[in-house]
């Protein structure tokens, strides 16, 4: 047999399976004995847990207890002389290292499943999604993507609709443009400063807003020397800080540099195939021609999309091989490398038309085809092509099944052996990475085309579906994992508001409308949009620092329990005073001696 | 007599005393002796503590117990029954708004100040201030003003020594101009944020790094309507919320911008003044008349000066007026009120010297008269006059004393009387502020008037030590407060450094030097100033963000805390649970049933 379910081996009668651990084909029985054993000896005293916690918890805990099963005596695995261990190392990762164990996921609950896609995505109706559920199914950091991805949509939808008829009526009219470009800038100001608030009212609901940072361990890839960790004084692989920084200075560095280098290369072909269509255009003004004129931006933005995603895997390897003692260090610098190239590689162009070329038709046009382009290689890429594969694999193992007729729970082997296949889910990184990039093409040059909130909107409106789909059906179901709040997306999302404050009113103070009005002196014209540059700045990080974080009743909850645990520990206090006072007159004497 | 001293009734021999109580002089016999009776019993068990805290933590000790002397079952108090009192209320509180108790305060201690002085101020010489000891005898919020004090001039001496060249030779040198201003833009930048590394350090060291902030209480000038906190559940006064709304944006907005209308009025008075004088030199060019010219600036830096101290008081009496709940609260809004009008009082006329009337002789002038008659003004105000008087008094004190030939402990007597009389030390907001207003001056216009810096590291030499006799001679010794930072005023200099940044490039590219450069396009020239200036503020963030806030090792410490005592909490739960597995036989059967 392929695998070996430790769940199949249980003899209790309803049991739910909530996690499958695939072993390798040719494991050992020496080896799977052992496992099971060590897995058992910690699970030995089970919770009943029906209703306290939710699946995605329990699905967390066990997780978190088979990455805490840590080697004891053991000097290697069992059956696997190569496959060393020390005390305190993780068995799981060993295993999964050493390729024993293929891959641990949990099980989707049909049932459960079917409840939560119902409410969800399947009757297609304008209506809020079911955060909480999804929250207890998926668990909380994908419940607040869901939540970040409806709440921007939401958010977006005014700048969509106050776009349209500055791009139906009134194209060319400056001092309105002002106008919109500055409700922009505020708007998209208070809508982060909104979300803050938002997600505070939601992970506070679900427990987790005061969660703390866990110790954490070092990461599954560490690799290094065994010796004395200096903090805890364990014994545990060390990795000098000096060679991690040669590593990042000497080869990353260089490399995300020559990424940037061939991105910004590529743009150049870019143009020069602009040129070239635009020259065929102009030699021979056919129907023909006009639509070659689209033709280089569709090319570039596909382009774009494969360099990203190139991008994307040199950027994990190289992270990777930095060797990052710790999860969060890793996850920094991934983020800081895929930003910084994707940030370049789609508004590179951009910038270049706006403020090199000073080419507002081709601005538009470019926008425009990136934009809508990019979405609909995204929505491709992301689901369907997966949906696609996904329901014909699904139709084969069933063909093969009926073929075995296997004499075991039939539905769950079915079940397990249909969900192994399955994608992995790698986490909210691209799906918040898309969120961003989207942000940029609708706030960067918002005044240019209006019309790019109303296509964001609209794609929004699909994206929920699509991704919804993706998580239910496409991928394998992912562990839940808590957290407290969008991390350093938000602030991504903050940095990309500023440096559209500041290319919004530099593409006003170049408009021919705005110019016209200072005929004589334009020193005076770029005095004036940068004073009012400085001061949508500056109402920006007053407006950021003047809205609180939290709202007003989670701030009086939270004082509230902070009051409660002060009474408690003083209370306590009071309790330890009043029985050391009981116990002190039989030691007085000796106290007074000393 | 005057006075109680339940020091004096004590009848232990090596007593010493730590804080003061002065009563009213018409008390009742009764009322001392049930205040005597609340504070001894509260006092029972008294601590030894002779080396494990420091004088100034056992004050603060002192001074939390006497607040938190509450009202049990006494409905007024006794002897005077117009100041009523409710259970939970405050003694001490009510004890000092009903003018029973006159002042509470710790005394010096003769000897340790005596050692404290010998190696704090009274030997001039170079070397760095004995933080460690001023902690040790005013506690942490003193010393870190004066740690800051230290380090900020230490910090300003490599900007006073680059602009001392500027100053004497190379004057009109706009490209070196740029280097000078550039460097102190990133100097500025890296001295804050290296001084949170180093405050880290030094709060890591007293053990108030990581201090939380302490559940508040309402602040003692705190009145309304007795009803329930919805919070603690317990009865205090009230005040509802859009009562203080109204008072912040009804009275003290408008009285605010008044004030600040008043302030630019007297500015144009000024400019009158300077016109004037100009005049009157054109007209009848001698040595006299030269020495006019400086005469509008001296007056306008003194009245200045005594518009800020009026504000203050306006300032503090409407703060207190709008009853905020929180102490925390009445400090933020009377920060931000005193800021912003200090700010606009003291750099108005700079500002509308260089930025409208484009003169930079003028602004040179101006702000050479105004740092240095405001310096000269801050040290005769702050430590000399106060010191003058004491000193009388003191005089007339111990003559007064030998003609009483009082039989009492004399020594303890004397001194009570002379510290009593003192003035009280109001806490570290004024000295901050003139290092804030002075950091204005030195960075602001640097690049115009780079011997700013060298008058400042002047100045702060002899303010180490005229503010170290100034808490040690001139004021009562103030109770200490423990804290982990500098707070709000690090905000305040970050704010006032990236007002910096933008002063500096405008005032460099509207230099006549830099204009030459671009004799046909004012423009071009403009618009590269801006990018300079966006590109210095990028560069200014991504260090803030990039330079971490506390040292490594210190973050090692803390991680090694956060190990250790997650690891106590485990071996904590881990025992628990052994003593309830021992437990469990015996109930086993129960359990199971339900």
């Amino acid at each position: 047999m392929k695998m070996t379910f430790s769940a199949l081996d249980t003899s209790e009668s309803s049991f739910t399976p909530l996690v499958v651990i695939e072993l390798a084909q040719d494991v050992k029985e020496e080896t799977k004995e052992w496992l099971k054993n060590r897995i058992i000896a910690k699970k030995k005293d089970g919770d009943n847990n029906d209703d306290f916690l939710t699946m995605a918890e329990c699905q967390f805990i066990i997780k978190h207890e088979l990455e805490n099963l840590r080697a004891k005596d053991e000097k290697m695995i069992p059956g696997y002389p190569q496959a060393k261990l020390y005390p305190g190392k993780s068995l799981l990762r060993r295993l999964l290292t050493s390729g024993i164990v293929i891959q641990v996921f949990p099980l989707h609950d049909s049932e459960a499943l079917k409840k939560l896609e119902d409410t969800w995505y399947t009757r297609f109706a304008f209506k809020y999604q079911p955060i909480d559920s999804i929250r207890g199914y998926f668990g909380e950091t994908i419940a607040l993507y869901f939540g970040f991805l409806e709440y921007f949509t939401f958010a977006l939808i005014p700048m969509a609709v106050i776009g349209l008829p500055y791009y139906l009526f009134v194209w060319e009219d400056y001092d309105k443009y002002v106008i919109f470009a500055s409700f922009n800038l505020i708007w998209s100001t208070v809508i982060l400063e909104v979300w803050k608030r938002g997600c505070a009212n939601m992970t506070y609901r679900w427990g987790t807003l005061l969660m703390k940072r866990k110790f954490e361990e070092p990461r599954p890839g560490f690799h290094g020397v065994l010796g004395i960790n200096s903090i805890t004084g364990k014994e545990e692989p060390l990795y000098p800080s000096y060679k991690r920084q040669l590593r990042i200075y000497l080869v990353s560095l260089p490399f995300v540099c020559l990424c940037l280098y061939f991105s910004l290369y590529v743009m150049m072909i870019y143009f020069d195939m602009e040129v070239w269509a635009l020259g065929l255009h102009e030699n021979s003004e056919s129907e023909w021609t006009s639509v070659l004129l689209y033709v280089p931006s569709i090319i570039y933005a596909i382009v774009i999309e494969i360099m990203n995603r190139l991008y994307r895997y040199a950027a994990e390897f190289l992270t990777s091989w930095e060797n990052h003692r710790l999860e969060s260090a890793y996850q920094n610098h991934l983020i800081l490398k895929v930003l910084v190239f994707n940030f370049l590689n789609c508004f590179a162009s951009l910038f270049y038309i706006a403020f090199v070329l000073k080419d507002m038709k081709l601005l538009r046009q470019s926008l425009a085809t990136l934009l809508i382009t990019s979405q609909i290689l995204n929505q491709i890429m992301e689901s369907f092509l997966p949906y696609w594969l996904q329901r014909k694999h699904g139709v084969r193992v069933k063909r093969k099944l009926q073929a075995l007729k296997a004499d075991i729970d039939a539905a769950l082997y079915e079940q397990v052996i249909l969900e192994k296949e399955m994608g992995t889910y790698l986490g909210t990184f691209d799906d918040y990475l898309e969120l961003f990039l989207q942000f940029g093409y609708v706030s960067l040059f918002s005044c240019v085309y209006p019309l790019a909130a109303a296509f964001a909107v609209l794609n929004n409106f699909t994206e929920v579906n699509s991704d919804a789909l993706k998580m239910c059906r496409v991928f394998k179901r992912p562990f839940s994992e808590p957290s407290a709040n969008i991390g350093v997306w938000q602030l991504a999302f903050e940095t990309m508001s500023v440096i559209s404050v500041v290319t919004n009113c530099a593409l006003i103070g170049m408009s021919p409308q705005v110019n016209s009005v200072f005929p004589e002196s334009k020193a005076d014209l770029i005095l004036i949009v940068v004073a009012v540059e400085h001061a949508l700045l500056a109402l920006k990080f007053i407006l950021a620092f003047a809205i609180p974080d939290k709202p007003r009743h989670i701030q009086m909850k939270l004082a509230r329990l902070e009051f409660e645990s002060l009474e408690a520990l003083k209370q306590q206090q009071m309790k330890l005073v009043t029985e050391n006072l009981k116990e002190e007159p039989k030691e007085s004497g000796k106290e007074k001696a000393t």
